[in-house]
């Protein structure tokens, strides 16, 4: 069930994701503004604006992945200016994370997962999925939602979730 | 892993979510105004306000273990009307998680789930836990933490994803 957590769950999310900045751009076209407003634009002072939710979001699902199975992410910069910019390197993690299969999450669940501000501490696999990755993956796209929400960007629910496969 | 991703997930986060409303109420009391303008609070106009993310929040919560095991949900009017009400709502849908082991999500995964407004089309329980039930808890969580952080509450990315259990 890794795989679908992640790779495949965390893919969807990030192309409704991509959509919706989509919105967001037509939205500042059609109000004639610059859509960088929005990128910059934040709920609170001292919260992340637009520009870094994103990149945040990009970061936590190449990282979950990467470090759920001992690989090496690749590494981005963080100099995204533009919001074609941030739609590259949302597809840019799409496409790290289509070279994940199944198989590469055997043994994930209890391996021991650390970073360095964790200072030497570690969680188990399934900890760091469940309690840190998944909230905080979900946590940074609803943020980037809210924002282009309170700024008059015309989106729904539908648009976070995706379609979803309803069978008959 | 279902009853993880769920119960005890989901339990961890309401807990964190009534902690969260604590700091409300504080800030409120702090800055000598009446909390229920945190409760009525919304992002933009047509966005449901604070206390309807709330009952979403558990709504979402409850019925997604109820339909994953295809028990019946408790009923809750959404009548609340105080932040002590909605906090009561919260602690019974944290009593409702706890009467779930994880033998009762035994075939959940490949069971059909449906709910009234689908007109009859189904999801399996894996597509509805991860593409339905899981984004949307986080969501309702995320916003209900967006509108207080954007009202001047002072909580932080650690109220909303709680402790991390470290290991050294």
């Amino acid at each position: 069930m890794i795989h679908e957590l992640t790779v495949v769950q965390f893919t969807k999310m990030l192309k409704n994701l991509s959509a919706i900045l989509d919105k967001a751009a037509a939205h500042a076209e059609a109000k004639k503004f610059d859509v960088d407003v929005l990128l910059g634009s934040r709920l609170a002072p001292d919260q992340f604006n637009l520009t870094r939710q994103i990149q945040i979001v990009c970061d936590t699902a190449k990282l979950c992945v990467a470090r759920l199975t001992n690989k090496e992410a690749p590494s981005h910069a963080d100099t995204e200016k533009t919001l074609p910019e941030l739609k590259t390197r949302i597809d840019s993690v799409i496409a790290y994370l289509a070279t994940y299969d199944a198989n590469d999450f055997e043994g994930s669940a209890a391996r021991h997962i650390s970073q360095p501000r964790w200072e030497g501490k570690y969680l188990t696999g399934d900890e760091f999925l469940l309690q840190h990755a998944i909230p905080n993956f979900y946590f940074h796209i609803a943020t980037a939602y809210a924002i282009l929400r309170h700024n008059g960007v015309e989106v729904g629910k539908k648009d976070y979730l995706g379609a979803m496969p309803f069978k008959k």
